[in-house]
């Protein structure tokens, strides 16, 4: 596509056959393949055809990976133990983007000095993606350590006024943090597409 | 009454005249007496039957000061700059219920340095009002470093998606540490009395 | 903690595994614990390996004491019937904390002759915690008869305009009464803490 | 018209002229006239061809009385003095209709004493109209010592989070009281026509 | 009650043993018994102690009528067929006042010629319950051709953008009729409660 | 434009002279002009160059008809007085369209005899545009008895929990008649454009 | 009915009894017969009345079709693949209709070159229904490139902030494209009966 | 600052010599200065000491250049003329930030021709900003054009069920384009501020 990088199968509302006749597609253009929000049996029917695929069954992706070379760096952070799903969402659509990547879990406002140790390893990244339910407060707080664009993911993770992740993505939007943008809620996708599109025009640019 | 302290005026909706005759009230009882939110023809009408009375136009609170020893210890912080005037309704509140008070302006959460620097000021405090439009995510980030009670008050501060300060109250109604609790939008008043109360009640407590 | 209270363990989204590691910690450093929402599940594992420990469905913790002696008296008001869960979570937190705490249930706004006959009782509280849902007004009456921090905790009983708690949670923050504060939809662990934090720093104020 | 009583002006949108001719018929037809929601000049329109009209400004209703035998009784209750304006439409309606009628100030929740002191008062009415701003609660303490319908109405006064009125519109819809009745935020005329309603069915009935 | 009418049991979040001994008072009182939003369980519970009383499923109410004379005449009416088990709790509710009910099923908007049939029969109530979900008009059209109060109860049945019964209720508040008020969403107990409150009075007035 | 109309120009935003220049290119392309939500200042602009032009102050349009033989049949219905100006934007762009238009103002559904006088008058209409605040309930009414496709503009008329035309909006796109489609809150131009693009491509097809 | 169709049976709330008798009356006068919104159970109870019955599973109907002659062309588009069980339901509510008919899946905004494809078999439509969930964006993008009304139908597709379909609905209403009004969120019988309408009526014209 | 970039001034709330001071800071450093958001008062006591200030009224900055040389590309691109401030204040940033950029008005997504055109002209971008009120569609069909990251800003442009750009805001977090991120409605400055970043560091990577 456009962006360099194939089509990603969304899978739900996809018959069984629909997902499995676009992998074959990708495979037969020699590229990385996948597939997102998956339900079991859809992993199931992709495995049985693809030995070779990766069901990831807490990020909900199932992906072949034919190259492995990787460029660029991005971090992926999360506020709290809850928000991973989203994270690993994230992580293997990096990994799918042949992007290097590092998942950093709990490193959440609550407790500061968590986010202060881990701080120096996001400081070479080309962009970081901060996953946060509940007051969605960490963009804000790391966005101010980085040089980096943040891409700011809203997880529906919390209870009560948290509205499903509406309380975390309103904080996000309203970061005073210029570096911040945001995608939707429990969008570990594209969280990670956006991150690592970053990373990878960077890495071409100056490779040109 | 009942808390220990005097009626307050909350002027919108107040004759001149019903104001002032609950200043006299007041005054003959020799209390403290404060009113807020007062329109500036308000405060005049104040000012020229009780010339000692001291008008704060940011704040737009009016208050007459007749006992001075103040007991306890309460620190007012805010976000941005724009969040000043609900912090100082704040701060009226508190020097009127005779408790010492600080303010510490513009120590958000996108220029982490500056808060570390008034941290320790905040130690020993009975209670922390903080006081934040936007994102709203200081009080998450102050209630990590603090063991004392905060109440976090949202402003109405911000543009767009801060939605006239509901995207701060839900952030801080959603707060991950454990001490932080919230007033409606713009409340300074109510979080300078909450805190107050909570500092006076410690030091009746101990003076008992 | 910097509170002096230890960390709590919020159970959603965590393993067994990681659950009772936090325990063993705990119970290292000869702390109490306490985990709040848990599934059954996760309260079984935490008692097949510490037998002693307190599982109370309804309020969905599992609480291990290793200290007894109480401070300081907190007070849980709730409205209705439906409420006692959130409320019982406000309770096991506060006996957790080693503050001595009562529970009254069912001394709604409706049937005010039932809140006059507590009145009494709640008179030498340091902080009284109110749990209410539907319209949210059992606060509001509370707070006016009362000379502490009352802190309101709306739940999500109710039906139809309730909106899950909103209508209970919009009524509290709009309290007239100013020393009302409130705390989010359902968060009795929050309204209890609150409450146990005003409670245990009066005391060791006045024991100091 | 159906109910018994003639049509009411609603004056926003409608030229002097609209006005004025509307009131002329009414005349014609020897009936009393009352015009809702009037600007001053629209006020003057009418006054100035009827000079017998009454203006009240801060009710902005102006009023023909034709007839002044007076049947039932309705008493109109206020939380605040802010909510005044919204309760004097009730009062001018409820003349109009030739319901007697009475009117209680700032009787809210807050100074829970003030209630009490009034609540006698109460006791014969056909119907109670609650008015009330901010968090609502009025309706609901009122109506659990009453026996007659209560019809509330919700005030846009308040500030933040009381949302022009909607924070006391959910509290009266989830009343746990079940006497309380709803009508629109500021609805002081249908509030009172309500209530007057109720008191002038129940006189018909008993005298038929 | 002050009402003259005994209190109503609210089933949810009530073990079956409350709801009995609740039932056990009042039978010892002499007292008609209503218990409302029963599920089956907890009406088996009741059934098997009191087999006099009658279960009504599609209402989710249990009955034990006492007093048999009825008074006054209430009719409800709805919008749709999905509209009738609201209905059904109004018209259980006003079975257990004693008063005269009937019911009027499906006779909406968009059919009118099905309303100016039953028009008539509605003419000599004292009040109508007018049920009605998605776009809730019915109560604006019933209300313009009667001369008694309209209570309004919205209903959560539709799809879409009526976001279970917001759409109705907005609909309901809004209503440019005099006559009509509004209570919660499927409120079928309050509206009926309501309506018969009004026609008791109207009749007790009469037989003063 | 494919529509066989020529594009509006939407003013606001507009400088007098970009407003001025698109009606220089539609005169000299022989088409009908039309400007909407055009403010005085900006209205004059056009009237100095264009002094045949028709300056339509309520409905805030200008327009310059070329062509005047018209096709089809629209009504346009208001519910109430002050749904005026919404309804002669749509009367406006249905004569700039050349679409034969009737408007009948204030037969709203609180007067059903108001209605059922114009009923006729609507029978052999290609569209009929209902134009109403508040409840919005009078598209519902009037689809039950047409034939054509009815074109509902909610408006911002009412107050309080109208919340600016969202009870209207909802209520017309819950409508439970098959024939109703909804455009924007107070776009009289949508309303009127989409309702003469119907009959226009009625009468087209009828003459080809 | 006054629209020359039959009534449509919705069938959610309704017994298979009342289902089955109404289609009953409508064979009995010849009539085409359509169930909407029918569960698996409603759907085998018409089937085993009526063996000649087409149950649609995805589109959730079952028709009875006694006439088969076509006139006008309606065609439905689609943005993504989960879209289709709502455009289902508007094809077979045009079938129903006798209105000529075509379905166009997955032509949404983010594959340009798709809608590309299919444009100019819409080119000699009567009206296109465009239902689209997640951003909506589809309906505008379609509506610049048609001559004729475009009905837009918000689905529920999407998660987070796409809020059940509200973001696809307010996209729609706002959209800057003249020709597009809007039906409820997932209304795929109202989307296809509108078009229907206008299809039909412009044909009976043409063919007086 | 950690980004590169010194910081930016927010002029609501502060003074005038605040402001200036800090531009004298910047100034001192070799800095270019940025002022957002300016009230005329505020850009002429810049001006006043600065005349080398160059004040943007429609974008409602204030920019001091001290260094000229421009690496990176990113355009603004509009869907309407309405969105022009919004569009500038991102521009007058890129500038600021000495990132090479272009402006293209009024594109929008019903003129898609008008798109067409310009779509060559975005190919070699580093970034792209699309600035888009009303439905919000233009930065789905901008996204499927291109392969770099698009920055989606919302505006308030829009009137009814915009709801002040969350309409807008909606449309864009839901686009099915992978490579949209969004930020707060009317951000300009934060819109054009990280697509500089992105740009930035592209060219900083690939000099090093
Ligand atoms: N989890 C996801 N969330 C949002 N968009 C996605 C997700 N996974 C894939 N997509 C996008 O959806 C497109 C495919 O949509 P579809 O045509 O329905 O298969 C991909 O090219 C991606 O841009
Ligand atoms: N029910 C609860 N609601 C909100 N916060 C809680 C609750 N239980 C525990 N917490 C807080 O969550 C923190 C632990 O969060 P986590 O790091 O996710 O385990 C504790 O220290 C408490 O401050
Ligand atoms: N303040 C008010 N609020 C709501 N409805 C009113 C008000 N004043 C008058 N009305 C109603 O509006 C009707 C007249 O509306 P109109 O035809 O616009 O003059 C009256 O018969 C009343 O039922
Ligand atoms: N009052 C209105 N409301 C909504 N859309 C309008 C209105 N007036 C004109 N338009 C549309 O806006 C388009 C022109 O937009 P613009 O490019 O900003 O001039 C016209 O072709 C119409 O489709
Ligand atoms: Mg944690
Ligand atoms: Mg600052
Ligand atoms: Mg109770
Ligand atoms: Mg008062
Ligand atoms: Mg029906
Ligand atoms: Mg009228
Ligand atoms: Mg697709
Ligand atoms: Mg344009």
């Amino acid at each position: 596509t456009r962006s360099g990088f194939p089509e990603v199968v969304y899978a739900p509302g996809k018959t069984n056959e629909q997902i499995v006749s676009a992998f074959r597609m990708l495979q037969a253009a020699d590229q990385n393949c996948l597939a997102t929000r998956c339900e079991t049996e859809q992993a199931e029917a992709i495995l049985s055809e693809f030995p070779e695929a990766i069901h990831h069954p807490a990020a909900r992706t199932v992906r072949i990976q034919r190259h492995f070379e990787q460029t660029g760096r991005v971090a992926v952070v999360t506020a709290g133990t809850s928000d991973r799903p989203v994270a690993l969402e994230a992580i293997e659509t990096l990994t799918w983007m042949n992007i290097q990547n590092d998942l950093f879990i709990d490193v959440g406002v609550a407790g500061p000095q968590r986010f202060l140790a881990v701080k120096d390893e996001l400081a070479d990244c080309d962009a970081v993606v901060v996953v946060a339910g509940m007051e969605g407060a960490l963009p804000s707080m790391v966005a101010g350590w980085l040089s980096c664009p943040v891409v700011a993911v809203p997880t529906s993770v919390g209870y009560g006024a948290s509205f499903s992740g509406v309380a975390a993505l309103l904080s996000m939007l309203n970061s005073c943090a210029s570096n911040v943008t945001v995608v939707n809620i429990d969008a570990g996708f594209k969280g990670g597409f956006v991150a690592g599109l970053i990373a990878s025009n960077c890495h071409r640019a100056s490779s040109d």
